[in-house]
């Protein structure tokens, strides 16, 4: 997507066509910088830091990342390390152990001096595959907003609301719960996007507003607490959020706050859709609350904050009294009960173990074996 | 309550007997400063800029704006722009309203040159009603901590969320959804209260955890968006909230955000009760939804937020992209059918018409009239 005028995915491999590029994620919306991946310990640091996030794109960047550890050494032991190293990094992200998989059964089987070659073909590929999973995601849930539109009168927008960042910054591009908003803003529908700040890393308001800003699609950034009220008024025509981890019966597991959307959703009839591509789907898990663990994180993403000072300095400031501790469950889980449908780049089904075997009999299979 | 080992009022008369003292509370938790209140338009002010906020405070600070209002001009027509700036200051607090009316009822049939000290004796009630309503109310809500503590294994702390702020700093003392809180603290009945933040002016992160860390009351503060995980986890056994203002069949408008708690509760059989002085309820608004006014904020305090840099200085920064618009809703309205009960100070009831109409027959009676 465009950036200043400027087309970028969110990870590309630079000219010396073995470095990778990412867009430093924590610096934004205040400073538009990118970051230069050269080693292991660049790519581990990338996703433990957050300065990439959001699961495909932390997938392609685990897989980039054991191109660049397999540079350093491309022995066994190496490509143990690195996928050590690369899967201690965000344990609830199921892209990355897919992404590294997937890498490992490419390159494992070969000698190796052979393994640095075909894992940068495969990360190219995974990036690619991402980019087209998207992007007929996207077209799947065009579908769907084209069907809401025709409710309502016309020249309304159709109000969308959103809750975290699942856009292009997200993925390596396009987005997930946000390509259909930039389809259908492409398309020429118009839609108008009520963007949850999603504390406590408020990736609402930095990075799904910054990007919506500037691919120029009318959105208004509200605190995470407003979105129940909004649907209670009927200014919410349906919710798009993206997902983390998927369960084989649909329940999706995604930036914390996103069940309480959900709850709020059914509770005044307001279609709420989770956007994801399969590859997030964890066929061996069925209950999600049960059986997902719950990345904690950091207390100072809840106590600090960072923004800019009116000087124009960016800075990070104490929101919390010192004497007052926190907690910081990173995700929560929304059980498929309270899921509209699923929106996948193979069309969208109902969350229920049937309609998700149904699009993807091969994944449902093989768990079954 | 106790602030570095004194004793405080959240509103008091100063030793010159007419000037009137309260904390800043825009300044809490970073800074601990007390306002002379000296004029109507200091009233005004302190109340349109929350330097006070909380239904009963809203109130107390109103009426004795009334008595800075009247020492100006105590003639019909400084009563009733006195009146007039009073009431324009917030639009959705009923205290405001209630406090301004039973002033008037005291002062407009005296002559002008006796208005003043009837007006600052009735405002000294309307202080020491407020404080033994919380207690009555503290104790009544202390009964149904202990009947839900009778149901946790021994030592176990009880676990109670609350949102925003409706502590000793929302009222004149012991505050309404903390002081069953407080009292039960004071009684050595173990509790651990979760804390939401409460964006966008963050009440819970700085006012609440601040009351509780100078009590010495366990607590931990979450993002707004955690409540829901902890209780979809069972880590959560009760929700207290405030109300600003409460209709005759039990809706409650409170601090936006309490709906979606409510919604979680009740998807988790987490009972959920609405705490508030009777002050708060209006019996002549029925269906919350549809007939409260919701007050829509300025957007910076959504754009923009306020903590303690490194450098010790406090410090507003800017936290969403300029090119955003941001929406404000400040308040949502929780149904009755999502309450497990109102606590007020002449006990608990079920949030229907005919509890409450029980519990204060000549106010419901008067509605009919």
């Amino acid at each position: 997507m465009q950036v200043e005028g400027v087309a970028y995915r969110a990870i590309q491999l630079t000219d010396d066509g073995w470095s990778v590029e990412v867009i430093d994620q924590t610096l934004l919306p205040h400073d538009f910088r990118l970051r230069r991946l050269e080693s292991l310990a660049d790519a581990a640091r990338a996703i433990r830091d957050m300065i990439v996030r959001g699961a495909p794109l932390i997938g392609a960047t685990a897989a980039y990342g054991l191109c660049l550890g397999l540079r350093q050494d491309a022995s066994d032991a190496g490509l143990a390390k690195t996928v050590e190293d690369l899967s201690a990094t965000r344990p609830t992200a199921v892209n990355l152990r897919w992404a590294l998989e997937r890498m490992l059964k490419v390159v494992k089987p070969l000698e190796s001096q052979r393994r640095v070659e075909a894992a940068y073909a495969e990360a190219e590929r995974i990036c690619d595959e991402d980019v087209a999973a998207n992007s007929a995601l996207g077209e799947h849930g065009l579908s769907l907003l084209r069907r809401l539109t025709a409710s309502k009168r016309e020249e309304e927008p159709l109000q969308i609301l959103t809750h975290c960042n699942a856009g292009w910054l997200a993925t390596v591009d396009w987005g997930t719960a946000l390509a259909p908003i930039y389809k259908a803003h492409n398309a020429g529908l118009p839609v108008h996007v009520w963007v949850d700040e999603t504390r406590p890393r408020n990736q609402g308001a930095s990075l799904t507003a910054w990007e919506l800003a500037n691919h120029g699609v009318p959105h208004t950034v509200i605190v995470d607490n407003a979105g129940g009220h909004l649907m209670q008024q009927g200014r919410i025509d349906c919710c798009i959020v993206g997902s983390d981890r998927t369960t084989a019966r649909g329940d999706v597991c995604n930036k914390i706050g996103t069940y309480l959307k959900a709850l709020a959703a059914k509770d005044n009839h307001v279609p709420f859709y989770a956007a994801l591509p399969s590859s997030t789907i964890d066929f061996t898990l069925r209950d999600g609350v049960a059986e997902i663990p719950i990345e904690e994180r950091a207390g100072d993403e809840v106590t600090h904050l960072t923004g800019v000072a009116d000087d124009g300095t960016v800075r990070r400031v104490r929101v919390t009294p010192e004497a007052s501790p926190v907690a910081n469950p990173a995700f929560d889980v929304t059980p498929a009960r309270l899921l509209t449908a699923l929106i996948t780049e193979r069309g969208d089904c109902e969350a229920s173990e049937e309609a998700i075997a149904n699009l993807f009999p091969e994944r449902a299979t093989s768990r079954k074996r």
